[in-house]
């Protein structure tokens, strides 16, 4: 069975496509030039809605400037609409890391939408004259306009997951906070016994660290709102009307339900990532509370018996290929990884943003790959830890208690009382002759005991 | 000549002091300890006069509250008086990076007060009956709270010179965006021509981004607004009355003239370096736009024949041993190496920021250490930039005009009259023929040339 | 259509799994934990096929050694020939970020291997009796041995193809130096005219840097050869006889090929991911020099009008959606992004590596996944970047030496004649009177002119 | 008291200086420019050292050669001998972090020298007729060869304190791996019981890491042994006869005893900064695999009561302000922080190589100071470790014992004999039933216990 093909041409010449796509040459020569992650763009469907919410949105504007025929501007609406819905994503074949700063993206989209157009209309794929992806579609745009603005509405899409991912993480924690908060314990600083407090507190910690989170994640994303749409090549809106600049912003906010404003400066929102690099580091930042919340709850269970075994995760899967019985905390180890995974994106993430120059930043598609990319693995991974494994931690009350019997934890709250260098010799005595608090507050009977139990 | 030295004991033995040191046998152990970078915290006056500012504060509260005899407390707020307006700088030697979460700091202080203390008392160094490092210096405290505390003054002290550097620099900017508002040039986008635009939007651009860094660095520091001051040990407030808990942070808000507020979970503020990240993610992102920046102003000063040259920065000094007259961008150069050091310390305060344990972070020197070098650095490069560079930048117009008429960047605007693909035939008749725009419009009468002039 | 399944019961109790499946219980359980990126591990067809040789290897040593059954050997030795061919590859549907430190990856291989081999035993799948994933297909092994062995063996698989790639890209810089070894340019540092050179020279030093690249990767991957096979859970080789200790490595090496041997001090292998950040290091390093080159490639191209353009990279797709006739960078362009990601990847290693504890890194898989994706995306872009870029520069000759005539890059070379400072007074005049080199000259009778044409 | 001054006069104009300094117009001028961290060239003595050592030999080439006239020469051999001595150190004050790709440090070094032989020679500082800065001093030169070499000579000065340091950690780890060879212990992988090993085992494994860090640090520093000394302004050599490019690193290798040899393309070692990622990857790799070691001794020293504290490490000093008789593992804690440092510098490294252009890498200077820095300091912290920590480790056998008694370590080996499932059985009934593994055996009559004990 041989692949149908028809010829398309374009400002550099003649190209084969499949037949049967709705994309044309240049999503065609861009799929030949970037073979390089083997992960299409489609792999974020809020990418492509998004950049099909603009062209809706322009072609919207340009119908009502007079610029747009408005038959070809109503078909171009109705593709958008079945984009929207989800359809098509086959059609999106460019690979997520690309050269050409969202062009071929970009021309994909115009492509798809022409062609599924002009089949529409009755007309043939590749016949522009009816329906043309750059002089149509692309009506008063440019791919830096359309593709960084497509960018930030994925992040907003695309964010709102990962908040809520967040928000149930913080849930499960609290109800443990309250569920353990009669268990006391010794806290620890520096791995060392420091002073009492209860599991329930050290739980409740956490939430409150993610809560802040939260609200800087929402804070950081605030200013993807501000859109360089009307800004066209470099941001001085060249082959755009003023009409148009003017209301095209507006448009795509109510077309997307989404709190949109035209940025102040689009020349220099043309080549400044400042606001990409804002939202990778407050995802890095959860990222790494999450790493160390992580490595908490494997250290609190670890064990069962040659380890601190304060607390039971729930157990996932057997731990072992060699050792029977063993079962190891998988599910806090998957978020570690994906926490590193954020981090390291953010490092890729800051390179590229320092390599724009002079009116572009050409290297806007990894910035896009990857801070989707954390969204969505962070998304997951916290889904999972809440799920799968807060929501099941168990305490082992006992242990917790005999810990905190057998430190020094309460001598502390004795300095007070007896100053702190005496203090510090009974904490010394109590070690070195192996004795409990209470088996050493009797031996020294010059200290008023009752105060510390 | 022999040094003097007395001898002192702690809780691990004796120790042999200096004899005429304010420090004490902690102060000398850590010294000892810690032979890493021979940068003394006394590196950043801001950070020991935040310390100074705590110590002030709870003798204040625990005389108030009459747990600290008057006369001590007296004593110790005269010292720090003493410490605030800069004395003694040069008795805080211990090493930057150290162990033991800051415990060494802060009882660097404790000594220093207490013994400096002693000597205005008319007792000897040592003799800490009279006035007790720990007792009465450290009452209601712990490093754990004590030392985060202080690096978060620190930083709101230390930001203010950085967002001043950078406001100058934005106004430098401006200043050149009108001076250069009507130099016409073509903008670039991938290196390649793109469309016209002015030489003064670039440098208003320049200035647009860095705003909104200053803002968002601002916006970041709030959070170290709010501190864990009376939580002590780890967030439970232990050795600490409920009184002095609630008027400790007020205290010290009046002392400094800070806006702090008590943060609300103690215990998640005494491991959660948050705060930190953030600040550092706000610089890095300064990093990168200054990098990015930096990259462009030597690039557009480039050549001077074999580059683009569309501007001179001033010429600050021979720029090679071997070339005669050659002059480089030395001060944008030192910027850039500027930002990275900014950028790596950021991956540095990750690191350290995920390495927290249970509960409390005991890295968060090497944070401190790295955020004020950071804020320094940037602050002193951003600060040259401004009036050794900017300051003096000129154009070169008939460059810019040069460039921008035998470009293609005026195409662009025809194709919205004569379609993108006609347009595209005439740029490519344009660079293959060696064509200047208007040459090439006086072979096409069939356009309406004058639309485009 | 209903799936049909069968039950399986592991040591947790009892799973659900696909009738058909040749993976078992543990698998399952592990496609339910891990939903993280969506990418199978059998997305590295290389590291499936090493751990299919390990098996293979580990049940001719146990047959041989008496441990294992003969029947029961051959049937999984036939299983992994077929997996080894590259079939069953959708049997390994385990996402490439998974806790457990391999676990689950090597969990999968034995089940595939005990189902298929009771397939052709005419079994049940799932009756383990017959064959069992642990006892028999997993004998003398650890997944703790088994995996690390597993990733370096798929590291010496796909490091011969980004060798190859770098060596292609190699070939024809040096094909380009030749091409242009008489065309005269201007040398740049710090962007600024210096000396003469040809653009021969600059290209040959391209392939130089490379080629030390290469012969740094390949001394990395030498560390990779040293596999911890038989030290099973920590390296001390419980559960695996001295014999097959002895054997192992040496029976794999035959079967793959590869000069393996075992590591001398097999408890630290069991944690030490050295050799992975010494490889990915090397990656680094090369991804360094490739986004340089790449930004010279572009900078050297930049124009056509307002840029350098002393070389023209072949024209891959329009370069625009808005502006006609322009054309981008692109393949430069995805190099540089691929070696952003690399760069990133490296950060992600170092922060998984840096979190081993104790005798296991539980991190692997990460590492894993990402040294074997900055390999494949590496071979790639420098793939693409050879064939559809740097196979098809061209110069501008003209431009080159325009360039070079109007500089003052012959001055230098004066200064041994007339002295540095004479010389820079005359660079001065050059630059200032807007003179030509040889302009200059004519204007000064006392020196001798001669000797710089 | 009012500074004496003299003026000078450069290539931009004239200049006021210190009228004692050695020191000329051009490093007044780069102290004006570089104001950025406060610390100066001098800090790292093998840099100041290094560049006296290239003048020393660029003289006595260029003496012998005929160029140099004979006197001068030799007095710039005798100052240059001063500054090796470790002279004049005070006279190298220009910021580490410079723009000018290094010009401003070889201007430094060529001004002290002209000026201290001028003093010499009888004549007024800053008399440059006599003995000059450029023509003589710098003949054959460039910074552009001169100060990469530097960099190189000081890193195989540095480098040597560092692997003697990692050497004596190594040793002190044998010595505890010996002396705690018989101390029997579980095993733990992912913070959960594993299988038996000794506590002597463990400190050997992390002598063995160790070790094979030093090897890799010494085959990274022969990539510095290549110098492009010889190569001048861009590698061509201009301005350098090609009897001087010919010997000149044979005299500066004899000059040094150390083994160099000239760089194959001077072209691409003019730009190409791989040889220092390399070394820095080296340097990461070791403070990776030093603070898994740190991580570990925390770890294991954790308690004591609360934690595994299977070992002891000497107390350095007392661990709280406010808990008395805590102790904290300070000196892990100080060396975790320096390796953050070094893999946060690698990060520094990383950016300012890739972004050479061209011909030169301008942002060598900061690549410098790094890797310097980074060398220095984990060489401090990696001695303390050695001798304040790791020498006096003390073993609690008995705890070491207990845990490995009560745990299922012991079970892994008997699923050889009862096969993985029924084992997996008999670990839970141990954990549920809170038995330790011999009671556990001694309901298990049907298992034959004395091959387990």
């Amino acid at each position: 069975m041989t692949l149908q093909l028809r010829t398309e041409t374009d400002t550099l010449g003649t190209v084969t496509v499949p037949a049967t796509a709705y994309y044309g040459a240049q999503t065609t020569r861009a799929i030949n030039n970037f073979p390089i992650s083997g992960q299409p763009i489609s792999r974020f469907p809020d990418l492509i809605k998004s950049l099909a919410y603009i062209k809706w949105s322009a072609a919207k504007v340009n119908m009502r400037l007079g610029l747009l025929d408005r038959k070809k501007g109503e078909i171009i609406c109705q593709v958008c609409d079945e984009i929207i819905k989800g359809d098509h994503l086959d059609q999106f074949p460019i690979d997520l890391i690309q050269g050409g700063a969202g062009t071929s993206t970009n021309m994909n989209m115009n492509e798809v939408i022409a062609n599924r157009g002009l089949e529409i209309m009755g007309e043939k794929r590749g016949q522009y004259q009816a329906l043309h992806p750059n002089d149509d579609v692309n009506m008063s745009q440019s791919t830096n306009d359309v593709y960084p603005t497509a960018v930030r509405l994925a992040i907003l899409f695309t964010h709102e997951r990962l908040v809520k991912s967040i928000s149930v993480l913080c849930a499960r924690f609290k109800e443990k906070g309250v569920e353990f908060k009669d268990i006391k314990k010794v806290g620890r600083t520096q791995l060392q016994d420091a002073v009492p407090m209860t599991l329930g507190e050290e739980f409740q910690a956490f939430a409150s660290t993610l809560e802040q989170d939260i609200s800087l994640i929402k804070q950081a994303v605030l200013l993807v709102q501000k859109v360089n749409l009307g800004g066209t090549a470099i941001g001085t809106g060249i082959n755009a009307k003023p009409e148009y600049q003017k209301s095209i912003v507006e448009e795509l906010s109510e077309a997307t339900g989404l709190s949109l404003e035209q940025t102040p400066d689009k020349i220099a929102a043309s080549w400044d990532m400042g606001a990409f690099v804002s939202i990778s580091g407050a995802l890095k930042r959860t990222a790494i509370n999450l790493s160390k919340i992580c490595n908490d709850l494997r250290l609190l269970s670890s064990g069962p018996r040659g380890g601190l075994h304060e607390i039971n995760l729930p157990a996932m899967q057997p731990g072992s290929s060699i050792m029977p019985g063993k079962i190891n905390p998988v599910i806090p180890e998957v978020a570690n990884q994906t926490a590193f995974l954020v981090m390291g994106n953010d490092q890729i993430i800051t390179l590229a943003a320092e390599a724009g120059q002079l009116q572009l930043n050409a290297m806007e598609p990894i910035i896009a790959f990857k801070i989707l990319e954390s969204m969505e693995f962070m998304s997951n991974a916290i889904h999972i830890l809440a799920e799968k494994c807060v929501a099941g931690i168990t305490a082992n009350k006992n242990i917790c208690l005999e810990f905190l019997e057998s430190s020094t934890a309460m001598v502390t709250a004795m300095s007070q009382q007896i100053g702190y260098e005496k203090a510090a010799q009974l904490a010394k005595e109590i070690i070195q002759n192996d004795l409990s608090f209470s088996e050493a507050l009797k031996k020294h009977k010059e200290i008023n005991a009752e105060k510390f139990i």
